[in-house]
């Protein structure tokens, strides 16, 4: 069975949305030595700015593939980042919040397996943090474990040899702050990255996405590039 | 929490194939008295000719919905199903078949939970059989369990009130005569269904998916309704 430690290929499928985790989790992925199998979605979301975003880190980042699936959730209604109800501009106090997309990590994933089967790649890296998330569900550890589980079984691969392709979340326990800071020591440009859930020219600076983001940089002590643009 | 027997809801999220196995967990749903929410994918299939059925079903059991999401996976390469290679004409005679989808089932069952979530169902019915079925992993109890509990974890309803949305297989124990035996018993007219994976006037007759189906017919002793018209 493959180790985290020495994964029977180079190849890792890497989920990148454009915004800060994702893109300091691929960047991880290549200083560790993998070659980068760029996977996001086009999943009916309020704008395009994050899956341009998305696009520039993988060329920055010289990913061998970069796909994009499109995947229509928006028709399945229920969330205000695909358009159902407005974004909340008040910081988030308890509960799951309504940008919440059910079981959007959970299809995300499910693809990223057949995507990382079909390439033959050995790991998936996930951009997910516990500490400083949005209330989503599907970020925590307990779920990550569970789904490896799940899609350990339905894996030709893992049925037929015995190898998983384990899903690899290095960000889990850290803070928000703490990306940051591990992203600027491996020379990320933040300023090609995206964290708005609004899709305007700028941040809008009051979505629960822009005010996690402000908080880590303000916590560093460093400028957002993004925001001197 | 939720049991098998007593939902909290009395809406059932559907996946419907427009095959043999999936129209026959959406009757035996809609007979327990389930109102029936048909989901149906759009993924990149060689033909349309069997979501052409799933609607025909859909419409023929009084479905409160049904929803096609557009999901792109030949853009993932992989699979003979969605146009890499040929349909294999002789039998699968052992391991995975080359018309697996890598992680389809995975796929399906994460966007029906999403969707279950967003309508308020109280659960989610899957017309896979363990017994006479093609090799696909994701076909297996164990795969389905293990889903359940990735699935638990990545809902927001699971993590706010402790109500799954179960996962119920039904044929999952039942082999292919005992499947088609339980339809007729409810009436299911499988003229209406298709299950050949060529989209032509007729079925092939050739592939996995016919031969299982005509071995079946063959079993009850009753004639294939879809091969008389």
């Amino acid at each position: 069975m493959t180790s985290v430690v020495e994964p029977a290929s180079r190849r890792a499928v890497v989920l990148i949305s454009g915004g800060l985790d994702s893109t300091t989790v691929a960047y991880l992925a290549r200083a560790s030595g993998q070659e980068i199998f760029a996977l996001s979605f086009d999943y009916g979301q309020r704008h395009h700015r994050e899956l341009d975003a998305a696009a520039t880190v993988a060329r920055a980042l010289q990913a061998a593939e970069h796909r994009v699936v499109r995947i229509d959730l928006a028709a399945l209604g229920g969330s205000s980042l695909t358009g159902y109800g407005p974004i909340p501009t008040e910081p988030t106090t308890g509960g799951v919040p309504t940008t919440w997309v059910p079981a959007r990590n959970l299809i995300f994933l499910a693809v990223a397996s057949g995507y990382a089967e079909i390439v033959g790649a050995g790991a998936i890296y996930l951009g997910v943090s516990q500490v400083d998330y949005s209330g989503y569900p599907d970020c925590r550890e307990e779920f990550v474990s569970a789904y490896q589980r799940a899609a350990d079984l339905a894996s030709k691969q893992f049925v037929e040899t015995g190898r998983r392709i384990p899903v690899i979340a290095p960000l889990l326990h850290l803070p928000k702050a703490g990306i940051v800071r591990l992203g600027l020591a491996l020379g990320i440009d933040y300023g090609l990255t995206w964290s708005c859930y609004q899709g305007g020219l700028s941040p809008c600076g009051v979505c629960d996405s822009c005010r996690l983001r402000a908080g880590a940089f303000a916590e560093v002590g460093v400028a957002d590039p993004l925001l001197a643009r």
